[in-house]
């Protein structure tokens, strides 16, 4: 009996850097609310310099989808690259503890594991200013046969196409994914990002991708539309499954087939909304490779993002169980 | 003007890296729940590699204290020894940004900056496996005039008793704090390490101490008795004041002149008990060394500590204020 993986994620491997600031913090860094942006090593030593007490936990988007399906009980692996110093042995033990296969270990790289500074306001909002550190020596060699291997879907995160080599690892990425057999999956990461590769993702949606996981606001700005229902129509001119998450409105599922609208979960208490996407998308495509109809994907999807936002962090506590 | 500091610690500089486990976990280690024990790097890789995901954030019993003054306010300061790798920076970050003078900086050391493995069962309680590497490196060399200063206040770790140069270091301090007219503070850190230092924490008390800071299994050990009340009585012949914290017995208070025994503060819901006796001795000796008296002193220890046990993690939160 053969236990092929059933998800391989790329992404930039991040550790998240959590603070507490006030609104003129921001207004400090000139940063918008809610935002992600990029940042140099000489402005991550400066934001670093002007926060308080934080705290350190393994983080970035599709990591977190690939750590919570590993979590659900999937069988999970990961292309991304740390610098081997502290950090970069943080990330990849939280991500071996829960039993993700990691496909390029941590090397001597020429700048320190990537983080992110997730600045937490009053109001519970999170400004993200990301450095990246040794994500930006991802490339093309480190894609191969052997560590892309033959997983049922390949989940790729739009914040690779940021990086100098990201754009031709992933493309290698889905042809490798194509010989295998496997689905091509792309998580949109934000609506930033969508317009920084436009062409890019279009590209790869045309070609390639099998699957899109995306919010509204992502799926709007990829298919050049103003509203949801404008984006769900646009959505039948590719041969893709999209998978829609509109916080509090539920989810909606748009295949060739089907179209399925879940609501969201009731919840008692919104702790912290952070990497609810994530965590739909990992619930989704843990049921998913695990032979499940669209509409039981997404319900686990919507199950697993219910929980994650009833906690604190972005990644499920450990043994969670829906 | 002039702005002495109030209170300079000297103890062990830890990261803190919390994971949850299951009573098995503890059963498999060995470990009894709710102890510390002290680990070495083999041991130290052993835990790690059988732990889940983890979070990272700084620690330490009287780095949280000193931690915690200056989230209060209070002027403080630091000797404690780190490596020049990335939890060295976290653990000096966190202290600069609240405005700690630390007075050893990071350095090359043969070993890595020490961790603590908190290993948090269902009931909410903490084991506690602790790897000391760089901390092993402190030494008198690292306590000087210069170094030491002139606070109000010395305030030692029993913990640092248990570290080859501990006890000469601890020495030289105490009598750098007599010269300069310091109170000298002792936390007694935990009964076993009462028990491992008896006879040198009894000479540190009949010498130099004018402050200690224990709960009622320290107090009971140090002072060789079976009751609290027996150690209250006992602690008459000693020339201190014994600031006695005993959880939701709340707090007594002995000096030669009078006697303070004071409630507990009642709290909404038990979130953390970590670090509930360091929110203590912090708010007692912010307000002490700003002039006030010891009951008053009291109050704010325990107005610290029951805030500190209604959130997550040991350090009070960025600017608390009681």
């Amino acid at each position: 009996m053969t236990s092929s993986v059933q998800v391989l994620g790329i992404s930039n491997a991040i550790v998240d850097v959590l603070s507490h600031v006030d609104e003129a913090f921001l207004a400090r860094l000139d940063a918008e609310k809610g935002s992600m942006v990029l940042i140099d090593q000489a402005r991550a030593k400066q934001i670093y310099s002007m926060i308080g007490p934080a705290t350190e936990m393994s983080g970035g988007s599709v990591a977190n989808s690939i750590a919570n399906v590993a979590n659900l009980g999937g069988r999970t692996a990961y292309i991304g690259t740390v610098a081997d110093d502290q950090l970069g042995g943080i990330f990849v033990h939280d991500m071996k503890s829960l039993g993700v296969d990691i496909r390029v270990p941590p090397a001597a790289r020429s700048a320190p594991t990537a983080c992110c500074y997730i600045l937490i306001t009053p109001d519970g909002e999170r400004t993200m200013q990301t450095y990246l550190g040794a994500c930006t020596e991802l490339g093309p060699a480190d894609v191969t046969e052997r560590t892309v291997g033959s997983p049922k879907v390949v989940l790729l995160e739009g914040y690779v196409w940021d990086i100098p080599r990201g754009p031709a690892a992933l493309e290698r990425a889905m042809h490798l994914a194509e010989r295998s057999g496997a689905v091509v999956a792309m998580s949109l990461s934000d609506a930033e990002c969508v317009s920084r590769h436009h062409a890019e993702f279009l590209h790869a949606l045309e070609r390639h991708a099998g699957m899109v996981f995306a919010n509204e606001r992502e799926i709007m700005r990829l298919l050049g539309v103003d509203s949801f229902d404008e984006a769900v129509t646009a959505t039948a001119r590719y041969n893709a499954i999209f998978v829609l998450t509109r916080s509090e409105k539920g989810s909606v599922i748009v295949s060739r087939e089907e179209k399925i609208v879940l609501p969201a979960r009731r919840i008692d208490k919104l702790v912290d909304a952070t990497g609810a996407g994530d965590a739909y998308t990992a619930g989704f495509l843990h049921a998913w490779t695990s032979g499940r109809s669209l509409r039981e994907s997404a319900e686990l999807g919507t199950s697993c993002a219910a929980s994650v936002i009833q906690q604190v962090g972005a990644r499920l506590e450990k043994d969670f169980r829906p």
